[in-house]
């Protein structure tokens, strides 16, 4: 459902989307065989991109898919710039697979991995706070993948569905243990005893690029931060919570399973590290 | 990799695999959201298609994708036809992705799958006992997708991988509380004090086609069967373990670790499930 019109950078150059092609036998489609990364544009500028550069390219040498050799920067901001948003607010998504290969789940010898760059228009992200309920589905924190940005996102797709159908915005996802993971597409953080907490990676999350920023902000604001296990229960004592993405920012968890969370609205911790995010994103 | 001549149905047609197209926007490519089935073909002969074309149905509504409307068989002969494996064995896969789609989690209200089938000419399957390792990323059993065969199939990569590195032909999976699942492609049973045993859905494990074949055979050889949750220690004192797909049928288990399971090689009971199996498959 691209627009038509609508102009993808694929291994190398930029292609109509219409036109672009997928091998089918790419193991990104047919096994997940994959990573992506999703960041911001404002005003051509890409925000962060030196971070989510560096994790894809960890994340590729974790599951040995050949890396990109050189920096897509330049790429990413051809491609904004092919779909008309060089200005405004942009959403743009690197995605990496190991490339085609014959059947069968080893990876070839010499793999040949399709790199796929993709923009759309984002909008302002919402700012009512987020009703969530704790999806169905469980995170899994011993396998390798639940800390990388990998195509398998499943998970996250049937959790998202659980939460449309029960009339709720977005969901939290427990890992096996019972313990809080993160939302579908974003991390966790709560404010408990004028303390920031989040989980930690050993629960099943991805370490993301604005919940780093935020965890040093934070400091920043001498707000005391640190990873911790979180329980569901550990919820209902908490000041405050929001989850963050890259394209969301941070937005405050106002409701969880009908019940408030914190006051139920936007609490002053969030407010205040929300404006040095949007600081720090956009100094202008 | 399809070979460029190879040919493959999709979205209702036969076309040359070097021109196929995926829509780089299908949410099969993007989120891995969609399935697939894996099945043999005799000389044109699709085994247990009804079986697999059912199993491909309820998963799809299990996702709320849209199963296709006609039955794939005559597809599916046209593909061996077209790729000239109307004679001797070949690999089927089926692959159902949800489509191309908008940014996001959120499924389009309106899909439009892809369907695409796949052949290959697939060798007799290796006959010798089977060398394992126990991987060490896991099944989780707590997802739903653990009973599905979906496209998030990176965990097995990974296990697929771990094995060959330590020099294995493939990897038995625990679930996340450590107990037997299945290996990476293939469902497990073992052989104990006389029982037939493998391990239950809810264990994380997909209900296999020839899984469920060789359950009933075993019935009727008289070899008194069941679904039982197991642990690695159970794997010491068994008479005889196997694995079972739809391309290698059945395989006996012979070394995990480097540790044979039991007597290392294969036993009376997997040869006579084996031949029973055959006849089954192959009643000629």
């Amino acid at each position: 459902m691209s627009r038509p019109d609508a102009m993808v950078h694929l291994d190398g150059r930029l292609v109509a989307a219409g036109e672009a092609r997928i091998d089918p036998a790419d193991r990104g489609l047919l096994l997940g065989d994959g990573l992506f990364e999703t960041l911001l544009a404002l005003d051509g500028r890409l925000v962060d991109w030196e971070a989510h550069w560096v994790r894809l390219g960890t994340s590729a040498a974790a599951l040995g898919i050949p890396p990109p050799a050189d920096d897509l920067a330049a790429a990413a901001r051809e491609t904004l710039a092919a779909n008309g948003l060089a200005r405004g607010r942009a959403a743009l998504r690197l995605t990496l697979t190991r490339g085609p290969g014959a059947r069968g789940l080893l990876p070839p010898e010499a793999p040949r991995p399709t790199v796929m760059i993709a923009a759309s228009q984002s909008p302002e992200p919402e700012k009512a706070p987020l009703r969530a309920i704790v999806a169905t589905t469980r995170r899994n924190r011993r396998s390798p993948l639940s800390r990388l940005k990998t195509l398998n996102y499943l998970d996250s797709v049937l959790a998202r569905r659980e939460a449309a159908e029960r009339g709720a915005d977005d969901a939290l996802l427990l890992n096996e243990d019972g313990r809080l993971a993160c939302a579908t597409a974003a991390n966790l953080f709560v404010v408990r005893g004028g303390r920031l907490l989040t989980p930690p990676p050993e629960e099943g999350v991805l370490p993301g690029i604005v919940r780093r920023v935020v965890l040093r902000l934070a400091a920043g604001q001498g707000l005391p931060a640190e990873e911790r296990a979180l329980s569901p229960e550990d919820l209902t004592g908490v000041e405050e919570a929001f989850v963050t993405n890259s394209l969301i920012g941070l937005r405050a968890l106002g409701m969880l399973d009908g019940t408030p969370v914190g006051g139920g609205g936007q609490g002053p911790v969030v407010g205040v590290l929300r404006r040095a995010y949007q600081d720090y994103v956009d100094p202008d």
